[in-house]
């Protein structure tokens, strides 16, 4: 019998752990999930398979949960970020197998040939993004290497929006799907990336501003700013020569404009406590506090050279009630935490609301017969309802899928291990497409 | 005999230095100099007053620091600030008094208590600014106080500049009188001040920009940008209800202009390290990675918003050498790193050199008798050279005065002093005057 500990059953572990429940029994294995709070989890779907539920502070116990690592097959975590590397070095400790969707962190490269030596698989970046993108984009650079093609140019884009049919009054398109926090402070990093044979480094401050507009089948209207350190990418893809290599974030159009006025505002930064009046300080005053000069705020908002008279902008940034007369909750906050309260209000996913994953590549390539050629790859899954969400579906059942390849012994690969050779993408994206219709649409066209 | 230990004798300590040697004999004074290299002390001016100079790495014998300091009278630590906490820490720990110009840290605050009980003196700010900046401003605000008049307005400005006679073809109007890492991340924390009554908050991605123009004394043209948190001095000088209240730095016309444009590319960024290809990477290279688009990098920058086809921003810029084909020096550098080195050379005080230290209070009053007036407060302090700094004057000469003045006895604070009480003002004022030529005009308006 094998046993699977999974740490951390909020909501994007919902998919993950029912997949694997449904092959538990089939399996032989047995499966504990460990959380401050398990209840969230809709116990109905597998009471008849082998798990057992455990309430657990994790960081608070991790005595008890070393000694419930020691004695597993596989420790899956879906803890924040954070948590990781403590629970990666105690199966490494107790030479137990790890997988995560998340990051692979410098704490973890550092412990690459030791968990190597030990014949160990920690499997990493094998959610969404990063993970079906991993998988999706190898196909194809596999495919074109296996032709002799040369990649010229790869950007890749994944966001987490809602359905057109959610948007109703919203004029951001936006709701949360995933960690309200992530969104606020998104692109605070520096982004790099290379465009026609040279490295290009975008700021914060013209991050949002210096968008993309992106067609997505004609289908969808987009936005796309520049996500983090695209150079990094070079080296796991193996796509040395490239000239042009971006990685970004989706968006409905007309958010990174709008999304750009907080910037320039600068409410959206979270190193410092806001001067709070208690009981007195408005959302509107709030606002005044970071606008140039005095008197009425909307007019001095409109005139604001990253909102520069656009009403629509304008408009957006109103409905989020920014520039209302509430006053603002009193505790001590970052000017990030106060948007962040007023935002998670404002765009909380409603029983009717359906979110919406889309990702689409677009590679470039030079055949070996001279030919240029477009390929494109689209990827659109749409979720049912708040608790089952296709960001944690597209996050949670390719690492599902991924343990019961390694599980039942059809993966080699040992050390830290990403989902980008075709061992994992191939078994992996064939049955999300059968099974679970998660499925990419390619399409080639000749340049 | 009392026993002064200074701590650090870099160029900052040449004045402070000095002046307690010349004042040794008769006051019965030993002082001992401690500092990784003294050898750039001119000791042949003071050869025959008991000073005894010792180098060593403070930072890696602070067991040996420890013994010198449990037998001194004063400690004056000319060090960088990130080690006046230790050095404070020992100081409380053998209740020997403390010094230094650099602003009182939170980890000091968190001894305050300890500090007065053992009835020590910890003076802190009392340098140029802050320092001199607290001594005019208080001298003007207990005035005001003493004839019940109410301060309504207070701004203050201070930079470290060069005299007109130096600026020759330099159109920045600025070179290096003070550490230049400073003034490459100036500005990085967000700047925070009161105007008509209302908090403002200004980004660094906007400081440069919302610069003010200063008139200062019809002589000299300037801008200033906001400086930090100005809302703690509320506390300190006891302006509870002020209504406007902004504290700055100064630079010659044009310079926050030019310096927004680098602000604005993102290469004032110390957070990541560039990606440099070795041996080719030009300036030039450095400067179109941060611009949009390809082609020209001069052309792309005249476009670029911050620069926005201004002939005289653009000069400046390519004054520095930003845009020429000069390879950059290969070691792993941040872009902020990479700028420093270039304007270090650029920026270089030369032997026939002058700094100027400027100094500008501006307070609106409301007199007893219902008068609304303006008094303003200058100084201008001109340096001899590079090695005699009007900056290491003003910073070294105030800690000086302070520190005889407490020796003579003449001082009865304990606990964490700052020089902002008349004790220490009035005296210390009196005599830079007199005796340095270091004076504040006072001038005053009807309005």
């Amino acid at each position: 019998m094998k046993e699977i500990l999974i740490l951390g059953a909020g909501r994007s572990s919902g998919f993950l752990i029912e997949y694997l429940a449904t092959k538990s029994i089939a399996n032989n294995w047995r499966i504990t999930i460990a959380d401050q709070n398990t209840s969230i989890l809709n116990i109905d779907t597998f009471k008849s398979c082998p798990i057992q539920l455990l309430d657990i502070d994790i960081f608070q116990n991790l005595l008890q949960i070393e000694s419930m690592i020691a004695s597993s097959t596989i420790v899956i975590s879906m803890l924040p970020a954070f948590l990781h590397p403590p629970i990666a070095e105690l199966c490494l400790k107790h030479k137990i197998h790890f997988a995560t969707a998340s990051y692979v962190g410098n704490e973890l490269k550092t412990l690459q040939s030791e968990i190597e030596n030990n014949g160990l698989f920690f499997l990493n970046e094998c959610g969404l993004d990063p993970g079906l993108d991993h998988m999706s984009a190898m196909r194809i650079i596999d495919s074109c290497r296996n032709e002799n093609a040369s990649i010229l140019s790869f950007k890749s884009w994944c966001g987490g929006l809602i359905s057109t049919e959610s948007i109703g009054d919203n004029p951001w398109g936006y709701k949360f799907s995933w960690n309200p926090r992530n969104v606020i402070l998104a692109g605070q990093s520096p982004a790099c990336y290379m465009f026609k044979d040279e490295h290009k480094y975008i700021p914060y401050s013209r991050l949002f501003k210096e968008h993309e507009h992106i067609n997505f089948q004609n289908k969808y209207e987009l936005e796309g700013y520049a996500n983090r350190d695209s150079l990094s990418y070079k080296s796991i893809y193996n796509l040395n020569d490239i000239s042009t290599l971006l990685r970004g974030t989706l968006r409905y159009k007309n958010y990174c404009g709008a999304w750009h006025v907080f910037v320039s505002l600068g409410i959206t930064d979270d190193s410092y406590t806001y001067n709070l009046v208690p009981g007195k300080t408005t959302y509107a005053n709030f606002v005044s506090s970071f606008l140039p000069g005095t008197g009425d705020v909307k007019k001095r908002l409109m005139d604001f050279p990253a909102v520069c008279g656009d009403k629509h902008i304008f408009e957006m940034i109103a409905w989020t009630g920014l520039l209302s007369n509430n006053i603002i909750p009193n505790k001590p906050s970052s000017p990030a935490q106060i948007l962040q309260t007023l935002l998670e209000e404002k765009w909380k996913l409603m029983p009717s609301d359906n979110d919406l994953v889309l990702m689409m590549h677009e590679f470039e390539i030079l055949t070996q017969r001279g030919e240029r050629k477009r390929i494109q790859s689209f990827l659109e899954s749409e979720g049912a309802g708040p608790n089952q969400t296709a960001m944690s579906k597209t996050v949670g059942l390719p690492l599902a899928y991924t343990i019961e390849l390694f599980l039942n012994g059809r993966l080699q690969q040992k050390g830290i291990v990403l989902p980008i050779t075709s061992e994992i993408y191939k078994p992996v994206l064939d049955a999300l497409e059968k099974e679970q219709n998660i499925r990419f649409v390619e399409e080639e066209t000749l340049l």
